[in-house]
C-alpha cells in the first residue's frame, strides 16, 4: 500500500493536473522548461494537489477552478525543493539528479524563482484576492521557516516549541492551505474550509515528524541516502531534541553532535544515531505524531460524511502508521 | 545634478514609501529583517517608487493606494539584486557589503525569496487581480531574462535583437510596469496607462544601454568597481556586440574575449576595453539609447500637460544625457 493508492479514485483529475503542471512551466524558455520539467518528471506524491481536489469535494467541485489552486500549490512545493537543494548542496533527490547538480546553482536559483512566480500568475487567474494573498503569505512563512532552520543549525538548546513552530512554517502550513484553498475555491462556507485547514495543519505536522523520524530509523535502501542526513546538516529534529532530555544518553549525544558540527558534517554519525535510537526520544516523537493524527481525524468528524472525508481519514491514518 | 533631484518634489511621499519599505520587511524574523534592512539602507535611487507616484498624478492620486504599488515594485527590484549577487558572487554593491558576503549564500537566497513573496502579499492587499497578475508576470519575465543572460554568457554570435529582448525582460519591463500600475491604481483610462507603460519601457531600455556603456567607459572611481565587470562575467552587452561588427577591431576583440572566457574571467580585460572604446560600438550604442529616449519623450506629448509630465520628461532627458 502506497500513499498514492489512497487517492486512486482521483486518478483522471490528477492526470489533468499533471498535464497542467507540465504545460505551466514549458512555454517560455528552453533551459528553464527543461530544468522545471526535469524536476516534475522526478516525481513526487502530489499530495498537495490530491488534497486540494478532496477538499473541493465538500463544495461545488469544478476541476477548471480547482486546478488553478492545485497547480500553484504543487509548484510552490517544487520551487522550495529546488532552492533547498541549492542550500543543502544535494546532488540527488528521489534518486534523480537535482537541478543544481544537472545544471548549476545559478540555473537552480532562477528556476526556483521562476516556478514561484509562475505559481502566483496561475492563482491570479482566479478572481479572488484572498486566494492570492494566502499563497504569497504561505511563501513568506516558508522562507521564515527555512531561515529559522539555518539559524538553529546545531543549536542543541532550542526548545521543542521552536522545532514545532519551524515545521509548522516549513511543511504544515502549505498542506493546511491546500485544504483550505481547495474548499474555499469550491465555495464551501468558512466553517468547512477552516476545519479542513486545521485538519491539514495537523496532518502536516505529523507528516514532518514522521519524516524526521524516518531519517533516523530508515535504512539507506529505504531512504535512498544514508540515514542521519538531518543531523549531519545540523538540523536538530524532534527525536534529537527529545533524546537530549534523556539523561541516559544526553552527555554522550551532546559530545557527538559537537564533533559532527566541528567536522562540518563530515564526521561519522553512526554513534549519534545509535544513541538517539536507544533513547526515549523515538517513542516520544512517535507519540506526538500520533496526537496530531488523532486531532486531524477528530476534526474530520465535524464534516459532511462524503467519500472524500473517508479518503482524508485514510490519508491521516496512513501518515500516522508510516512504518520503518 | 543627480537623478533623485529631479523628483525632489515627491520627497515627503517618498519618505512615506521609505518607511513602508522598511516596515514591510521588519516584522517577521530577526535575521531576515536584518538582511533585508541592510539591503534597504545600502540605498538606491528609488526610481521605481518615484515613477509609480508620478504616474499616479495622472489620475486620482491617493498615497495609501499608490504605496501598495510602489513598495512591491521596489521590493521586487531589491529581491532580484540579492539573487544577482549570489549568482555574480559579488561582495559589494553600492559600496556596501552584499547580503551573501555579510552573511552567506543561503541567507541571501532565502532573503530574496522572502522579499519577492512579501512584495506579492502587499500588492494583494489591493482588491485588483489585474495588478497581482501583472506583478507576478513581471517576475516571470525577469527570471527568463536572467536565464537568457546565463545562456548567452560569452556567446559572441548572439544578435543585437537577443540583447534587446534580454534587457527588455531584465530591466525595461519592471520600469514600464511601474508606470502602468501607478497610473492604473490611480484609475486612469487605459489610453493613459498604456502610453505610460510605453514611456517606461523606452526609458528602461535606454537606462540599461547607458548602464552597459558606463561599465565600459566609466572610471573605477565612478563605478565603485573596475570597469569591464560585464565582459569579465561573460555578459556581452550592446557596445560589445556592435564592436564585433566593426572590422577594425573584430578579430582581435574575439581573441581577447576568448582569452577572458578561458581564464574564467580572471584574465586582464584592459585590451578588450580599449578595443571596444576605439570601435564604432560606443557611438552606435549611444545612438540607440538616444532613439529610445526620443521615443519616450514623444510618448509623453500625448498625455495631459501636468507637472508630473514635465518631471517624467526631465527623467528621460537625464537618462539620455548620463555622462561618463
Amino acid at each position: 500500500m502506497k500513499l498514492t493508492d489512497l487517492y486512486a479514485s482521483l486518478e483522471n483529475d490528477l492526470n489533468v493536473i499533471e498535464q497542467e503542471l507540465e504545460s505551466s512551466v514549458t512555454s517560455d524558455h528552453a533551459l528553464l522548461s527543461e530544468a522545471a520539467v526535469h524536476l516534475l518528471k522526478a516525481g513526487g506524491k502530489r499530495i498537495r494537489p490530491a488534497i486540494v481536489l478532496l477538499a473541493g469535494k465538500f463544495g461545488d467541485y469544478r476541476l477548471d477552478v480547482l486546478k488553478k489552486v492545485a497547480v500553484p500549490l504543487e509548484l510552490i512545493h517544487m520551487a522550495s525543493l529546488v532552492h533547498d537543494d541549492v542550500i543543502d548542496d544535494a546532488d540527488t533527490r528521489r534518486g534523480q539528479l537535482t537541478v543544481k547538480s544537472k545544471w548549476d546553482n545559478r540555473i537552480a536559483m532562477y528556476t526556483g524563482d521562476y516556478i514561484y512566480a509562475k505559481a502566483l500568475t496561475i492563482i491570479a487567474e482566479l478572481n479572488d484576492p484572498v486566494l492570492h494573498q494566502a499563497l504569497s503569505r504561505a511563501i513568506v512563512q516558508m522562507c521564515i521557516g527555512e531561515m529559522e532552520q539555518i539559524r538553529d543549525f546545531f543549536n542543541t538548546r532550542q526548545t521543542v516549541r521552536q522545532y514545532l513552530l519551524r515545521i509548522r512554517r516549513k511543511t504544515a502550513l502549505l498542506i493546511a492551505i491546500s485544504c483550505q484553498l481547495g474548499a474555499a475555491a469550491a465555495g464551501t462556507p468558512p466553517a468547512v474550509y477552516n476545519r479542513l485547514y486545521r485538519y491539514g495543519y495537523n496532518v502536516g505536522m505529523a507528516f514532518q515528524i514522521r519524516d524526521d523520524l524516518l531519517d533516523l530509523l530508515g535504512t539507506e535502501r529505504q531512504l535512498g541516502k544514508p540515514p542521519g542526513s538531518d543531523i549531519r546538516q545540523g538540523n536538530m529534529t524532534l527525536p534529537v531534541l527529545l533524546a537530549l532530555r534523556d539523561t541516559a544518553v544526553k552527555d554522550e549525544l551532546l559530545r557527538e553532535i559537537e564533533r559532527i558540527r566541528d567536522s562540518d558534517g563530515q564526521a561519522d554519525c553512526t554513534r549519534a544515531i545509535e544513541l538517539i535510537r536507544a533513547s526515549r526520544g523515538i517513542e516520544e516523537a512517535d507519540r506526538l505524531a500520533a496526537r496530531y493524527i488523532d486531532k486531524a481525524v477528530g476534526l474530520l468528524e465535524g464534516l459532511p460524511d462524503i467519500p472524500a472525508r473517508s479518503t482524508l481519514n485514510d490519508i491521516a491514518r496512513f501518515v500516522g502508521k508510516r512504518n520503518y
